[in-house]
């Protein structure tokens, strides 16, 4: 999506440990009408998906994910982190390793609002070394939900997430994918 | 909002301790189109306020705060719970009491983000207690911008947030407001 790579390339900042920030338009500030042209382009990339349900991570990726669902007119489920208290009854879950904190977390969704016959659309804001994205399919399995892919705004195509779910026949669709960061510059994969 | 009322008591249930889950539609899996919709609502009860900026808390609130900045066509800014480790830079802060979890937590934005010149609209999914806007109030404040106001989807009538806040004179909006629950009723405030 060329207006993401623009906006990436005059927004985003590079800070030591390839750490791009976006936080001025995608996961802090969001540029709302913007995040619904993203929408729009997640729509039409899985228009004819018979997706039932887009599945995201809180927080960052739930400005994406309720973009994706607009425009498909489906509901958004957004996985909640850290612990259950604000989840009752039955709960599908998977661990997630999170290597920029070092750590452990699980990712929950009320199993009421997984069923077998949802066709489901994981969504986020980045894609990195694949974690968060490998626990959702965990997750979408437990409920016996079919899997059609993942929407990714940003993906750091020099980390190896993309590659492995790939591997795995995960039909993968970023927006934007970074080939290569310098302290100064930015190269996207096409 | 008498579509929200609607969705509110066919689909919303009640926990003991005056809990009303609303996941089905609000702040966990998210109806996106209904969504938009409440958002429509805000962005028509604040057309003529000269809105530049929606802010509001991680994670719940950021579905509606981005329907929100979507029909007003402003940038959503979404405050960070807890730590600070995703926020570097000058930061405004404020510390923000929690009483279903009984714990202080703080909310934090860059201060980049939000300017003197801003006219900033709160928006959240629930108004109770009203300590998480009254800290979104202070971060304003520390940033010398003006608050226009606060947009709410479901605001617990019988919890006293929402006379607090309109004491100090702050608008508050709110597209449904319960005035009573009981285990199998809810009747709301015209």
């Amino acid at each position: 999506m060329k207006a993401l790579e623009d906006k990436i390339l005059r927004e985003g900042t590079i800070l030591p440990g390839n750490i791009l920030k976006v936080g001025s338009f995608l996961n802090h500030q969001i540029d709302a009408d913007f995040m619904m042209e993203i929408g729009q382009e997640i729509g039409r990339l899985f228009a004819n998906d018979g997706v039932t349900k887009v599945l995201t991570i809180e927080a960052s990726g739930i400005a994406v994910a309720l973009a994706a669902g607009a425009a498909l007119h489906v509901p958004m489920l957004f996985a909640k982190k850290h612990n259950t208290s604000n989840i009752s009854g039955e709960i599908y879950q998977a661990k997630v390793h999170s290597y920029t904190h070092n750590t452990d977390y699980h990712v929950a969704v009320e199993a009421q609002f997984l069923k077998p016959t949802d066709r489901v659309l994981i969504v986020d804001d980045f894609l990195a070394n694949g974690k968060a994205i490998l626990g959702l399919t965990e997750v979408i399995e437990q409920a016996g939900a079919t899997l059609v892919g993942a929407a990714i705004a940003i993906e750091k195509g020099f980390q190896k997430g993309g590659e492995e779910l790939r591997n795995r026949n995960i039909r993968i669709e970023s927006l934007a994918i970074i080939e290569s960061m310098t302290d100064t510059d930015i190269t996207f994969r096409h």
